[in-house]
């Protein structure tokens, strides 16, 4: 079965007019996901990754399978005032807005292979941000993978703006 | 390594005298999070698992990572408000005061095993939820698994009495 049949389509939420693209059912497939995993993290199989990074909360999900499969460690990037050590922090852009993700100051180490994962990019302004932290930290951010795209947002290309190179899975037009 | 060797102590946090369990630095240790999948798993390596439930946010990593480890699909169990779809929900207790946690309503199907994981198991009060909800739905909750005990807090009893058999692997004494 392709991932995209996997993918639940929810229409009108959160507000009317969106088509919300629920990967829980693509989740909770166990064939489905662990599909998805594999075919996320193909380029990388034969070399060294040492950590990958998620973002809360999705991203977690499916970070923690990847970081499982590659025998990586895993580096949690949170909203502000969830994580318990000293942090870095970073704006990001919401709809209305701005608010703060931040990263334990000593999750990674300079020079450190780190892959991004998230389930899913739209205009890339969180990804961007998690970029930003892993970098302040001194990571070489090797690749971001995302199982769905909205490639009308363009997320894809400002990641790749910032040097990044970027895999997705399964595509979905006309946002 | 021992993994308790790999979960960090921080003192005095979320609030004066508490001893806060970080298991970011065991994430973030490719051996020890390596170590610590295979270890909560180890019982069921052999038996069929249909799903890992896992409950927001730190539970999103381990569960991602347990579900990947045994073929199995992933269920996620949120903080009310969270999830796109028709959910159930169930109330559980707070420090202070009461709050609610949802599954989707399709999430599980009648007779599937389902392993619970999370990071922690304190008072037991959300793992008491999270049973509720897949048993709401007809699961057949196989086993509670976490990597830090805090046995005087006593949540291992408290699932044990619902009939559930609980696995842990680092305990923490003195709360």
């Amino acid at each position: 079965m392709p991932l995209a049949a996997a993918i639940r389509t929810i229409p009108d939420y959160p507000k009317k007019g969106i088509l919300f693209r629920d990967i829980t059912t693509l989740l909770g497939d166990a064939k489905a996901f662990r599909k998805a995993v594999d075919e996320l993290v193909q380029p990388w199989c034969g070399g060294k990754i040492d950590k990958v990074a998620g973002m809360e909360a999705r991203g977690f999900i499916l970070g923690g399978a990847v970081a499982h499969q590659l025998s990586a460690g895993f580096i949690p990037i949170r909203k502000k005032g969830k994580l318990p050590h000293r942090v870095v922090s970073v704006a990001y852009e919401l709809e209305y807005g701005v608010d703060e993700m931040e990263m334990h100051e000593d999750a990674v180490s300079p020079g450190e292979r780190v892959i991004l994962v998230d389930d899913l990019i739209a205009t890339g302004g969180t990804a961007e941000g998690a970029v930003k932290l892993l970098r302040q930290g001194g990571a070489d951010v090797v690749a971001a993978c995302f199982v769905i795209d909205l490639p009308d947002l363009a997320g894809v290309k400002r990641l790749q703006a910032l040097g990044v190179p970027v895999r997705t899975l399964v595509a979905f037009a006309g946002h």
